[in-house]
């Protein structure tokens, strides 16, 4: 740790405010390493994620937008373990970042992680040549025997999805980072209304981590995914760790306004199963816990969609609107 | 997570055999988290390090010794906080790495893995234009109340230094990587021996992680820290963060054959005060515990070194021969 980087973490990551208490914390930020004190009776559950610049932020943004994008996905790992959240650590590695931007950076990490209670208790931080990369890894706290895993799903399962689908692919067309969803995947026109432009940079930059959602309906749940790789991706994840198939419903995918005033309805759908980002979980119910599902997730205000049905088998099929399978050219995104 | 970031955590880090089992884990790689289960009697600690191409390792590296490293100088903080390896998570970021680099990685991680029963659980990795980056965050094990912190040193305590000091710095020198130290920091001969050339190979790319010795005198010490900005940035640390001063005795560095083989006399003390990357562990102990600690050490094969004393103040003192104060000139690694 040169000096730098010794006052960079004092500064931005200390004194800011980042490294509260919470009980479980004996030590936090400043020594070899931190020392928590896990409840006899939660298991820890963590996840890691890795964000570069130009590839999952733009170089533009504002750094405290990369801060709370790069939270909030890493949050969303805790929602689709139906953990709490605990603690997190961060490795960043600065490229030319100025004071300026590790203020506005650490300001922007702030908010979520006091909103989740999950602080701040160590990382690395180094100065890089290259491009900004931020690493960030969440601990959570999960109740024994109540992690909602992948692996659960049963056939004739409901398979719902929380908020929209396909913003966060298109909102890359909007911010102008690359998608690999081709060329035929693009905007109306360029030129967006200001208010969808605004709310695809919001979905993209400030997803809401389902963790309220997670923590409420978790044991009624029988798996559970977050969508980071586009809803079939992320499903097919489901369906392989559960040996089971799926039919999904494509008239059924929630799509928000932005999302229908920017594009056609093919990249609608090619952006909800293929585009990845949005960062909503994707889990599947037994039929007699639907009702009580959809009540719980209306009293806390989450929106919550069932969208197919988990079937016998190993096939994930998209039906349409008169329960015809649907054919996509194959995407690198579509592992099952 | 692309079809081929799949691949690649399927292949090399998941078939390759990183994820082995340890009881406490129930869950391993694969769903957005791994799942652990704290036995009631230990505390959590957890530590991250950042690697970078070119900063912290050279780009044409074999690919086995990077992971190696990188493993390495995070299990060693383990060794600073007293703690039992538990498992590892990793975030890559590759550029063009090849399958067979890939390979070569993932079998350099194997061996220490294996040795410190710390299985890989989770992580990711992400294709970026830039350089190679790896960030690994260890988690261990402590007792309760037997973490061995920065902040426990105490007035009359004797200082004491793991194995060599010097060799990370000189070894950045052999391999033609940058050092903070400056024009005269060089080697007597740009075209060193052999035997000397590969040993700081060895001290490089496989410091030696200080677990075994820091479970061993972990009841006795005051306080312990990694040695990885250079001796007195690092006792600095311990300094600061316990309120004492200390003198460090020159004569007693304890230097590797081919340091000095390589270097002049004051770049020995140089690179041992102000160089880094050594991991070697500092720590001190109260004067009554010094001849138990000295013995378990030599008991278990390991060598240790009484380098100087923690006195009552704020002064870090470095003293001759003839216990006359040696000034140096100001470093940025030296903190305190």
């Amino acid at each position: 740790m040169s000096a730098s980087e010794f006052e960079i973490i004092q500064r931005y990551f200390v004194d800011s405010g980042l490294g509260f208490p919470r009980s479980e914390l004996e030590l936090g930020i400043g020594d070899d390493g931190a020392l928590l004190r896990i409840p006899e009776d939660k298991v820890l559950t963590m996840s890691m994620d890795v964000l570069l610049e130009t590839v999952h932020f733009s170089s533009a943004a504002d750094a405290s937008l990369i801060a709370n994008r790069a939270l909030a996905v890493n949050l969303s790992d805790m929602a689709a373990m139906a953990a709490q959240p605990l603690c997190f650590t961060m490795g960043l590695v600065l490229a030319d970042s100025s004071q300026q931007w590790l203020k506005s950076f650490s300001a922007g990490l702030l908010p979520l992680a006091r909103e989740f209670n999950c602080p701040l208790v160590g990382g690395d931080t180094s100065r890089g040549s290259g491009l900004l990369n931020i690493s960030i890894q969440v601990h959570g706290l999960c109740d024994p025997d109540r992690a909602s895993l992948r692996s659960g799903a049963k056939a004739n399962d409901r398979i719902y999805v929380s908020g929209k689908l396909g913003d966060g692919a298109i909102a890359l067309l909007s911010l102008g980072l690359k998608s690999h969803l081709g060329e035929a995947f693009a905007l109306r026109n360029r030129d967006l209304p200001e208010t969808c432009r605004q709310y695809f940079d919001d979905a993209y930059y400030r997803p809401q981590p389902r963790v309220r959602l997670a923590q409420a309906i978790k044991h009624l749940i029988n798996s559970n995914i977050d969508i980071s790789d586009g809803l079939l991706g992320d499903l097919g994840h489901i369906c392989r760790a559960s040996k089971v198939g799926a039919n999904v419903f494509l008239p059924q995918l929630p799509f928000s306004d932005s999302a229908k005033c920017c594009v056609e309805a093919d990249n609608l759908v090619k952006a909800a199963l293929f585009g990845g980002d949005d960062y909503e979980l994707c889990f599947t119910v037994a039929e007699q816990h639907c009702a009580e599902v959809e009540s719980i997730a209306a009293g806390i205000g989450e929106e919550i969609s069932c969208i197919g049905e988990i079937v016998e088998g190993e096939k994930l099929s998209c039906l349409d609107h008169d329960g015809r399978e649907q054919k996509f050219d194959g995407h690198a995104y579509m592992h099952y």
